[in-house]
């Protein structure tokens, strides 16, 4: 294990977060509240440690192999997460250390679950912070799964490779700088555009960055309590809810619009799927809803679409108390936290293309019975997958559903109810915030005990980052002898 | 398709069933009871369209197709419910025919969800005939998952192909009613011994002979409203509650142990995980009843030993309102409910194996991270799994889950709340019986409407022929053309 790189760019990571850190120290400036020095002093400890690791670590080895890879990626999320934290911390915005650190792990994994009962009254500066990680989060996950993901063939995420990105292992390096830049302008470009739409309905300037950012980087962190149901506005709703839908599709697949690759994007299985999935829900909850507790026909469907939106892309805005919808709706919802959103996208959950291709490996298994010699192998999008990569969803799809289950048993020594077990950890491992009961849109995650804090904010990380690059790494055989 | 041969199959069926209520008949002309001119009747009835179906194809084409096979399977549990459940009907057991056809669709299924409030006022002729059902399902049962279902190779069931049968087709036929035998006089013997045990143990012959149908097939149907828990002796919970677990056992195993190939019985991979998962869910529930609402350290592991080999083996018997338990117990209870047994016992579930097989997949993913190019085929008992075996697994698990989500959906729209709809999904589809909240330990299923209750049944047939024999006969492409 090289450790002088891992430091190194682990330096890098912290001095890039202290710049990241700027428009909210300015923000906080500006407005002069509680906020000021506890980023002033987060950013000059942060730059600090992160100009000393890289500066011992200068005549470093330059070799990044699998091992050094994946500690890097998972230590970047929890240090900057540790740091992320230190303002919320400083600034009482919350009561421990710890309610802090789950915040910031909930902002940086794109999750958007809360400790913070009122935010209403924190401070401006770290209000933005806050949505900011969400926001660098979901950058970080889309060059993740996008880019080293499929280079290491992890989970399935072999079918993803980019057409520019060959399998020759020292000709990935320099594409892989060509489509993280794109990935970035796309990324940007759609942000721009949602600031733009939100001012246009009327919101403040900050208020439009603060919901952006937590809608394309399908976090969810809000400046209301009652997040966007705060504002009665339709016009607003629909603008969320459609980016939030958008900010579910591969961004590989904007990738290929921007390519003017139509039929590519059109013809794309897992993004069909995606739609028919999320407009079957919308319709039957909607239908749900008018037949239980609406009025109005309009309103029950828009409700619907924007929380069927929010919590199939993993986002967890609310307009509506959901917590209160009738059983059959909340089904639904708890089986699109499962399933989440289309992989390479923002957010999070088992996704779309695993549930395809698992579909068709049932369908293939059926028609097997009566056809046993006749075995064509599965396909999306007309190429044919590697036994390997079917193993790899497989795999993650079980490992996903085991930590699921076990997890529910763990987390009900909370002593709360079933509903509320599950779905607080439907919530984390699919990065989603809000779940029912307990964690439900209307109440917070504070009353966990703080162990289940942390136990829950790892989840939150092992969720986001395709579980297999955290095992790896706890699998005690790998760190045996040097690979 | 060779409707020929299905329907003198059939006819051999119904007459079989026809005798198999006999000593039904008898115990209801000894007693006298509202049931003896309904048995009457139902022998009759089905004894004669027996006789009938097997006459007009007497002289039918002898072939059996894997078609024909599937459909015989899938229909005779049907067809056998359909007048399996004609006594409950007309001796007024039940208030309506889908009530007693829910009711011998359970007993068939060796699943015991009752949707009788009162067992203790039915006559001795149907509670006799509620419970024999378990053990001929159970019979039915190891034939089909330990002969038919390997010979086809659906659902990953290859790994349990007997030695003795051959992969050549022509040669299993003589093989298979060889192999039969002896799993009939394994079965009877664990039958034998158990009535003798509880009787010994203070318990009237029917009651023993009642409780040991309902062990040895895992079903649960009782005498006594409160299950075995009216027996105030833990002489009988213990040795209930041990014969259940051993009828969670592969009755493959205890073949092995018939030829004396000790080694095979005690290293066999999946009796291992088995009796751990089994002895750390007695020990957890043990400490958190003991810790949360019993007095008795002792009482406690009684009762959770008593219910999680009742719940993991899908029996059903209940000595304690589980329901009442701390979520963390029912947590558990719940996961071991989708576990269930070892494959190729009468126990429901998607089964150890495929759990093994499973955590034997995920381990070689994370291993193959770092060495991408060393891969091992998965191995069950040293012997390397086929990548055929595996996807069935896969397939299997996958759709079992699918249906288990999409269930839970549909049976909410009966109002229920989300514990109570996930629990009873999990209670048919798994074969358990009873579940939580509004079908708990000491609720029926009878308030479930009848549309429902058909579902219900559905979901306990399909969960007891292994989804898949049951989905090949659904898909409609297999019937456009012979095969």
């Amino acid at each position: 294990m090289n450790y002088g790189i891992v430091l190194r760019v682990l330096g890098s990571i912290l001095k890039l977060e202290a710049v990241l850190m700027m428009p909210s120290l300015c923000i906080a400036s500006y407005t002069d509240q509680a906020d000021k020095i506890p980023f002033l002093i987060t950013i000059i400890l942060t730059a600090a440690l992160g100009f000393f690791l890289s500066f011992i670590n200068r005549k470093c080895d330059r070799h990044i192999g699998i091992k050094e890879g994946l500690v890097i990626v998972s230590l970047c999320w929890v240090l900057a997460s540790i740091f992320g934290a230190l303002p919320l911390y400083l600034s009482k915005s919350t009561p421990t250390y710890i309610d802090a650190f789950f915040e910031i792990v909930s902002g940086f994994t794109t999750t958007g679950a809360t400790i913070i009962p009122n935010v209403e009254v924190l401070p401006m500066g770290i209000l933005f912070w806050r949505s900011f990680t969400h926001w660098i989060g979901g950058m970080g996950i889309l060059v993740f799964t996008l880019i080293l993901l499929p280079a290491l063939g992890i989970g399935g995420y072999q079918i993803y490779k980019f057409e520019t990105t060959g399998p020759v292992a020292g000709k990935i390096a320099p594409k892989m700088k060509d489509t993280a830049k794109i990935l970035y302008g796309l990324y940007l470009g759609i942000t721009i555009l949602q600031v733009i739409l939100l001012r246009v309905g009327g919101m403040t300037l900050f208020e439009s960055l603060v919901y952006t950012f937590g809608t394309v980087g399908t976090g969810g962190f809000a400046t209301k309590n009652a997040s966007v149901g705060a504002y009665n506005s339709t016009y607003i709703h629909l603008v969320i809810a459609t980016f939030m839908m958008l900010s579910g599709v591969s961004f590989s697949l904007y990738y290929s619009l921007v390519r003017r690759k139509f039929k590519e994007f059109f013809g794309d299985e897992e993004l069909k799927l995606y739609f028919f999935i999320l407009a079957g829900a919308v319709v039957a909850i909607g239908i749900n809803l008018f037949f239980t507790s609406y009025n109005s026909l309009g309103l029950a469907f828009r409700d619907s679409y924007f929380q069927v939106s929010s919590i199939m892309t993993t986002t967890g805005y609310t307009t509506a108390d959901f917590d209160k919808w009738p059983t059959f709706s909340k089904a639904i919802l708890l089986l699109l936290m499962v399933i989440g959103g289309c992989a390479g996208s923002t957010a999070g959950g088992m996704k779309v293309i695993r549930i395809l291709v698992t579909l068709k490996m049932i369908k293939r298994e059926v028609l097997k019975i009566f056809h046993p010699r006749a075995m064509s192998p599965v396909r999306v999008n007309t190429k044919p997958l590697q036994n390997e990569t079917v193993a790899g969803i497989f795999s993650f799809t079980s490992l996903y559903l085991m930590i699921f289950a076990l997890s529910t048993i763990i987390v009900s020594l909370q002593g709360i109810d079933f509903e509320s077990a599950i779905s607080s950890v439907a919530a984390t491992l699919s990065n989603i915030g809000p779940g029912f009961g307990f964690v439900g849109p209307t109440t917070t995650f504070s009353s966990f005990s703080p162990v289940l804090k942390l136990y829950l904010s790892f989840l939150m990380l092992i969720g986001r980052l395709e579980l297999f690059t955290v095992f790896a790494l706890l699998a005690p055989k790998n760190w045996r002898k040097e690979v």
